[in-house]
């Protein structure tokens, strides 16, 4: 059996609250740095628990000025700083200090950030590679782990340098996004599945830093984002005209083919989907891209194989 | 037949926006507004429809500085002006010109304030009065038609006085609450409920005032709000430290006895209802009282009979 060998990952991020509103995530990690304080377990690697933006987190608003979780891109990181530069780009810069650099070598292992999304999408890893093996193999771990929610892995595909989010700055990095629940809001069934999740990531980063045994590879299924639709909107005033149709609403991932509703009007008219190729719908209606002109995301779903791996004996 | 006859409602409101997140009712209201616009059909009385907080539904936040919807008790209404008052006092000011003044013969007939609930709640009619024999005709009307959406109402046994919310302002009142829908998102089966709710409530009125009918009296049932309760919440930062608990989270109106799950703490303890009247929840984990300390409400369900009632002939 051919293994590929991988360094150990001996540093590692958990951050939440990149987004101030999304609170599984936020009380996930306030939960950590309590027990942490109190003495209780520690890491059997080096473990940093972030709370990316607490000055949105305070306010429960996604972001005080900009989006976070957009300002990672090396052009941003590397603009330079006036009196007017918004919090959020200063704030990226600290977490690319203490995470990062970005794409330098003192860079941590692993970031996985935490957010969650209005959308029906289960737990869903979102990443900027399509082969990387160690979110690859942490992904397949929790599909296969994890009973209650469905398990998947979205692909952005974009260079690193164009990656604007924060689990761009490390090594290896995704964001696990875990849904439906509102902004402002926490459902305890979807904290205890972000818990669930996490608490596997780390068992696995136990395990394969032992370096005691290799990890089986095989097929993956992961869904490569194609494109983005907005919502119809009304020609002067730019409001939306239509919100998504509900046959439709709560179907993430379910195969969208043409001629399928897609809206429906306020007045009560049906738009259908007018592409030539069945895609994949997420983030259907996510409530944080109504401002940024997404009603849903598109995706092609791709079956890959993935190596055998084990971590290189120190 | 005893028939009560009560004066036509010759001038209603129909207002949205009153919170800027709650989608539903902005487009609602937007939709009539454009409509009106293009001369389509006019009502057969004088329906004044009303976007409350312009500058809230433009940020698309709940309020800019204080929550307006408890702005309208007398003593708020009637707190003289200074440099500092905020925007939302403004504004309940000018909505009370507009469509009262509260408890005055100028006022509006009917105010019916359309809003969204992140809880599981269907269609709720909430009323400061058990006794309002237009409100709870027109609950029982809607009740009856509506095939998708379970309907209620909700007593909020206050005196007129430090009744605080904009429905308070006219001679009959209400607000229409429909859920779940998380603020900032319109979900279109929400936004249908609702537009076929206020067509009924419109419908009722015309014949209502048109004379030629009576409404035939008999019994309904209704929601007395006795108690609110909070989150369980950690005695230094203040944090929440629980959430609710999976058994209850979307069973508003399902009864809850002593002894059932309330809430699941972050840290995985179940705390459990401690008192002694089995009550019925609602407004379960709405993300609008986060702030206002209310993790659910509690009522008492009761069963009256109406009158039938008829408008006075002209």
């Amino acid at each position: 059996m051919n293994v590929v060998s991988l360094p150990t990952l001996s540093r590692v991020a958990l951050c939440g609250g990149t987004h101030g509103n999304e609170l599984s995530g936020i009380y996930l990690v306030r939960e950590r740095l309590r027990r942490r304080e109190k003495g209780a377990e520690a890491e059997p690697f080096a473990l940093v628990t972030v709370m990316s933006n607490p000055r949105a987190v305070q306010q429960c608003r996604r972001y005080t000025e900009t989006d976070l979780n957009r300002c990672f891109t090396e052009a941003t990181l590397s603009t330079p700083v006036s009196d007017g530069t918004p919090y959020e780009i200063l704030r990226a810069r600290e977490l690319n200090a203490l995470l990062g650099p970005k794409g330098s070598p003192e860079a941590v292992d692993l970031v996985c950030d935490l957010h969650n999304t209005t959308a029906n999408m289960g737990l869903c890893f979102i990443s900027y590679s399509d082969c990387d093996w160690i979110c690859l193999h942490i992904y397949r771990h929790l599909q296969r782990e994890m009973a209650t929610i469905p398990v998947r892995y979205v692909h952005f595909d974009l260079p690193i340098g164009e990656a604007y989010s924060l689990e761009s700055v490390g090594k290896h990095g995704f964001a696990m996004e875990v849904g439906p629940q509102s902004h402002a809001v926490v459902r305890s069934n979807v904290y205890m599945a972000m818990k669930e999740g996490v608490q596997l990531m780390l068992d696995w980063i136990r395990l394969f830093n032992s370096g005691s045994i290799s990890f089986e590879g095989g097929p993956v299924e992961l869904y490569t984002k194609v494109k983005t639709i907005d919502y119809p909107r009304d020609s002067e005033s730019h409001h939306i005209s239509a919100a998504i149709h509900p046959e439709l609403q709560d179907r993430d991932f379910c195969l969208l083919h043409p001629g399928d509703p897609v809206f429906l009007t306020f007045s009560g008219e049906t738009l259908r989907y007018r592409g030539k190729e069945p895609l994949y719908p997420f983030f259907v209606n996510e409530g944080a891209y109504y401002e940024k002109g997404i009603a849903l995301s598109l995706a092609r779903r791709r079956r890959l194989s993935i190596p055998s791996i084990q971590s290189e004996r120190r």
